[in-house]
């Protein structure tokens, strides 16, 4: 299995990537790293890194985090992004990671990926922390204004994510909306949850109807749908609450050994145990990383990553879908 | 001054509402009762309630938290909630508080209240810890499908409200959406962006542009404004994740000291500090509580009242809007 990793991506690119690739090492995993050769050739030599074992696909480009992606991938064919999709395009790698400009690999992936089945917008799938174990939150920022069809794709995909990544057998899939009756919400997810009910016998899942903000965390779903644009917000407060309480926490907590304790409780958070969001929709396994990601989150993504191409995704999905072929 | 406060509402009703009037007694606040005198007396022998301290507002019916708002209020005109709209609209009080059913309230004050000027639709707006102090959100589940001019106006009363409760001279009001540059975000936002951009001259705030979820937590705005679809989401997941490291951190902490420690620090998140979330739009102040609210988020909420009340805040958003006039 091959799997490329973005060495230019992210605010802790370059060093913290190579780290993260280099504690990846595993049997016949091959790690290819993209970016340019020149620049990282010392680098290697910090790091001990060996080009046998961690070959370089040289390309010269980075696309910065703050660049308008459609305009970036356009103006910048040899970035390490487009480069990166282009191998999966062409089959040359199973995967693709990386923690760079989050909007143009979409718009890379977009135009450059072919999509499975009659998914109309791939969607970011992201692993939220609940009571009991992880909830699957999608779509988290691939689409912000969204049809109600395709928030049925997102349960589709979804549903198939929580099997292979948390290894549910029938996920409980939820429309996310204010107030849980049938009924509930805005227009959009009005319209959506009467696809999911009208077509509740061809689902690989269980629709388990409307579900609020704080379902996400109570554990009542294993996979929450909504737009991108909910999600992303949602994510994003989650991330700074998180980060607040986190600061706020150690910084009145100054015994050691209360440190070490609260270390250990306050793990169930740490990002770099969930290892980055698949782009699910498209055929190859691209995955989104935190703009912060360190070492460990990318070895974590390396390995979700892995795990995702062993579960053979794209045909999990297509399976899906393919239940639900009287859809229009 | 005159409150009225639902005692039929929320989960704790009637003992927790009752216990936070009595502890919300000050000069001369008159506290009215809402609820049945039958039900109510036996209560009041029980609490030590005197009812020339504490007028009972006669009123037999309840409006449950699962029934239909607006059927509800069609059917139950003798309940508490429609009882209390009716005594603001009549301007027989000056506030009126209620944690019961907040759709069945905000139907009542939709259609039993005088909107301020040209305010199409009023929003909640509520109070959500940040690093230095406070952001005001709003909507947070007033308006499911919100037009951008709209939004507008919610930044016009975010403002007010950031005003009167955080005291902030000059607020920093933020458009919540996917990205920071302008023309991010959904059709929504990017529309209302050029509803605030264009008016930003006669604006009573400083429009900070687009900001993302970890900014409400950040302090880098005073308001956030979004549509109450994306904003109940939010306080929803928020709540939700609040939840669970409470009770993480107290299920892992059994040491006696730390534990009080922590409790310290987590009193920022205690939202009984926050009292409650005013209906911003409409004549009269109208506070929905949550439906969890306990005698201290009753008393909280009560003087958050009586502030607003006394900053006149109907009166400041009418100077709000006035510099808007231009507005279609």
């Amino acid at each position: 299995m091959k799997i490329a990793v973005d060495a230019w991506g992210g605010d802790y690119a370059p060093v913290e990537i190579l780290k993260g690739i280099k504690n990846a090492v595993f049997n016949d995993l091959e790690l290819i790293v993209i970016g340019s050769k020149q620049k990282l050739s010392p680098l290697y030599s910090e790091l001990n890194m060996n080009e046998d074992l961690f070959p370089i696909e040289d390309t010269p480009q980075v696309i910065e985090m703050k660049e308008h992606p459609a305009e970036a991938i356009r103006k910048k064919p040899q970035s390490t992004i487009v480069r990166g999709v282009q191998l999966l395009a062409q089959k040359k790698i199973d995967a693709f990671i990386s923690a760079g400009n989050s909007g143009a690999l979409m718009a890379a992936a977009w135009f450059g990926l072919q999509r499975i089945a009659d998914i109309e917008r791939p969607a970011i799938a992201t692993l939220i922390p609940n009571v009991d174990s992880s909830t699957v939150l999608l779509d988290v920022g691939a689409n912000v204004d969204c049809k109600p069809k395709q928030l049925l794709h997102f349960g589709v995909m979804g549903a198939e994510y929580a099997k292979a990544a948390l290894n549910i057998e029938r996920p409980r899939v939820g429309l996310l909306t204010i107030g849980e009756e049938e009924g509930k919400g805005n227009e959009l997810v009005k319209s959506a949850y009467q696809y999911f009910k009208n077509r509740c016998d061809f689902l690989n899942f269980e629709f388990i109807g409307n579900v609020e903000g704080h379902d996400i965390i109570d554990g009542k779903a294993d996979v929450v749908v909504c737009d991108g644009f909910t999600g992303n917000a949602l994510l994003k407060f989650g991330e700074g609450l998180l980060e607040f309480i986190n600061n706020m926490l150690f910084l009145h907590i100054v015994d050691e050994e209360l440190r070490k304790r609260l270390k250990e409780v306050w793990k169930r958070f740490d990002r770099s145990e969930i290892g980055g969001a698949p782009l699910l929709g498209v055929e190859g396994i691209c995955m989104v990383c935190h703009g912060k990601s360190r070492a460990r989150d990318l070895t974590s993504a390396i390995f979700r990553a892995k795990d995702l191409v062993e579960q053979k995704m794209a045909e999990r999905i297509r399976d899906g879908l393919s239940h639900l072929n009287c859809i229009q």
